[in-house]
């Protein structure tokens, strides 16, 4: 008997449950989900004869230490900044741990105590990162194999709407965290490498700065740059590639229409507004315009940002009702960032029966006897619902399916890792395909 | 006999030795400028018999602590981040210090202790901040004494070029430290109050929201406002202002040319640039321009800003020298804002014969007996040379003034002090009007 501690039981770890499960019986494993909601964490488990669902604070360590010695593996769903509690008790008493975050400074650190212990730190085995690097790695090593010399890789995912659900003017709606989506591509400036010349663009031109992909029997999508695709080059053994681009993808009129609220400054993190308590949302957008006694927000934010009353950025604000006088409804003072977050939960939320969708494209340039090749890799997959939606599928299975892998021993290097080697994203790949998650591959030339 | 230590004997510094030893004989003083470039040190003191010049590297604390004990009190023309040490040092020894720089959150911790100590740590002591504090807080106190209410107060210094010396198109070069010019505006959003509304502009925007002002006698200007002026209701004693607003002056025409630069996001301090060793200031640009085979550099700017190759912002960046293939000349992997910075610097120095020009200009609105003024206060100083400037001389005549009158007892209240109150900005202002620093009040209305 093997027993698996998940902790955190959110929105994102639905269908990784299931999974768990769905293997117990066979795998002879039981499942502990913990969760500061016991509720959430019961509905989950669903009375399931090898689960159980626990109450846990894991601020509390003595606590958390105890249920960690207790399993033989610990999933941990927790917000990223929260891992690292959970890595030192795993690390303290050799327990494997997985996770679908990227690597921190500090998790990375955990390397060589990791090996020394002889346990297994799993993390970015979700979608992005995650599937992106497995389908990546699997192609390049491919080619690699076949004497191919890579010139350039790019890759984009988009975390979208079924196209059958894209009934608002944004196409989009949160699927994922939320907080994530709104602080996409802030912190620091993007950087690339693109025709042997290293490209870096500033967080206010990233949504000005898109490209048009048109992917097969999916229409065209925009992307637009991801933080730092240049460490890249290492984690994917790219040395000599002319060319290295991440990105993200949405659909055309996304990305125009958000960089209203990114000049605006509406997604500024780093303080706090004043009198939080009594906005509206009209008041919101009116703090980052000039003042005028009795000049509209409406007609300010036009004139500021050069756009017309009646274009698609224009439109698109107003559908998520940022010109009404309603109020924010948040008590504590927050953050730009915080409240836009906020207001757009209430418009950005699938309602039932509304299905999501996930796009991964990669395009790889390569030479091969001399001659130049592009290839392109395409793997989408929609949600059955608003509940089991495609990022819960993409994130969770991945995941189970590593977790499997390390439990019953095909997957056993020790260290801090990512999934870029083949002992990894061999069989977490393979059984993917039993889901229907797989990349299609197509030679352009 | 008392002794004063200086430590840090550059640009800034000049005028305030030049009046030090000025005052040595009359007050009694011995004036020790210490500096880690004995050379630069005995050329400021230039064998005045009541001064001495040594060499200091102030990262040796034994030494540091050592002088310190020696002398009765410390200028520290430091840069401001290397302040605590010798405020630290200061504390333990009970000598009163008096910087240019801003209260750091470090250097206002210390004030319980300084008050125990009963030592007086001035700061802000110079122009902006300093002369900016002294002239607004006597101008609010007096409006306050006749029993006004101030409903808002703006103010607006310049660090600027005389007239006779404004022959380059920026009709700027650097007369202060070069690297607080680059850095301008960045680090978050700018704060400030209007007609009783709090207000927010990200930085990508503070170069495109300026206002023109016209200050009598010197033309017009334009304002480009400051981080943070929310915090000066409070250290004016503003409670119930509707406006407040601290900007920085510039001729018509800078802000939108060196938005430029913003927009590209060339001011960046968070990374360092991939082979800076080897990048042309050309290169440099093109860094930050989207990847075309054959357009050029100046083409691909154009397009990306929206700009008119003839354009008086495309004439300026070209003035500068971007975009030539010239090698920047940085060996160490640097950041944009350093490359930026050490391009700027080879046009943007003084050159012999060339002056500058302070200008400082203050708005005051009030009611008075029921009826709303305007009141403005104007102060503009002249450069005698590309020494002598008028940036070296209100940073200074202040500071060594303030010094006069902490040694001869005139200033007494211990702890961590700026500027605001009257037992300070009194004494200061008297003695610099015989400098002919003095602002001219006009009531508009």
């Amino acid at each position: 008997m093997t027993s698996i501690l998940l902790i955190g039981a959110g929105k994102s770890a639905t269908t990784l449950i299931d999974y768990l499960l769905n293997n117990a019986v066979n795998e002879n494993w039981t499942v502990t989900v913990a969760d500061m909601d016991l509720k959430l964490a019961e509905e989950k488990v669903n009375f399931h004869s090898k689960a159980k669902a626990i109450q846990l604070d894991v601020a509390k360590l003595d606590e958390l230490e105890r249920l960690i010695t207790e399993h033989h593996m610990v999933i941990s769903m927790l917000p990223a900044f929260m891992h690292m509690d959970v890595a030192r008790f795993c690390l303290k008493h050799k327990k494997h741990m997985a996770t679908a975050s990227y690597v921190s400074d500090e998790m990375q650190e955990l390397d060589g105590d990791a090996r020394k212990a002889g346990i297994i730190m799993l993390n970015e085995i979700g979608l992005d990162p995650g599937v992106d690097h497995m389908t990546a790695m699997q192609t390049l090593d491919k080619l690699r194999n076949r004497g191919c010399v890579i010139t350039g890789f790019e890759t984009f995912t988009g975390g979208l709407m079924a196209p059958e659900s894209e009934s608002n003017p944004w196409k989009y709606k949160f699927t994922w965290n939320p907080r994530n989506v709104v602080m996409a591509a802030s912190g620091g400036a993007v950087k690339f490498l693109q025709g042997g010349k290293f490209k870096y663009i500033p967080y206010h031109k990233v949504f000005r700065r898109t490209e048009v992909i048109d992917i097969d029997g999916f229409g065209e999508f925009e992307a637009y740059a991801n933080r730092d695709s240049i460490k890249y080059i290492q984690l994917y053994n790219l040395d000599g590639v002319k060319t290295i681009y991440r990105g993200t993808l949405r659909r055309i009129g996304f990305s125009k229409a958000w960089d209203v609220f990114v000049q605006l400054g509406a997604t500024d993190d780093s303080y706090v507004m004043e009198n939080t308590d009594k906005l509206t949302h009209r008041e919101f957008i009116n703090s980052f315009l000039f003042y005028h006694p009795t000049d509209s927000v409406e007609t300010k934010l036009a004139m500021l940002l050069k756009l017309d009353h009646d274009s698609d950025e224009m439109r698109k604000v107003a559908w998520l009702g940022l010109f009404k006088e309603e109020p924010v409804g948040l008590s504590k003072p927050s953050t730009p960032a915080q409240i836009l977050q906020h207001i757009l939960e209430k418009k950005w939320t699938l309602e039932p029966g509304e299905k999501d969708m996930i796009v991964m494209w990669h395009k790889f340039n390569y030479v091969e006897h001399g001659i130049p090749h592009e290839m392109n890799a395409t793997l989408a997959v929609k949600g059955d619902d608003d509940l089991h939606t495609a990022m819960a599928k993409t994130v969770g299975i991945p995941l189970g399916i590593a977790v499997k892998n390390m439990l019953n021993g095909n997957i056993t290097s020790p260290g801090v890792h990512i999934p870029n080697t083949k002992e990894i994203y061999q069989p977490v790949l393979k059984e993917l395909e039993e889901f229907g998650i797989k990349c299609t591959e197509k030679v352009v030339y």
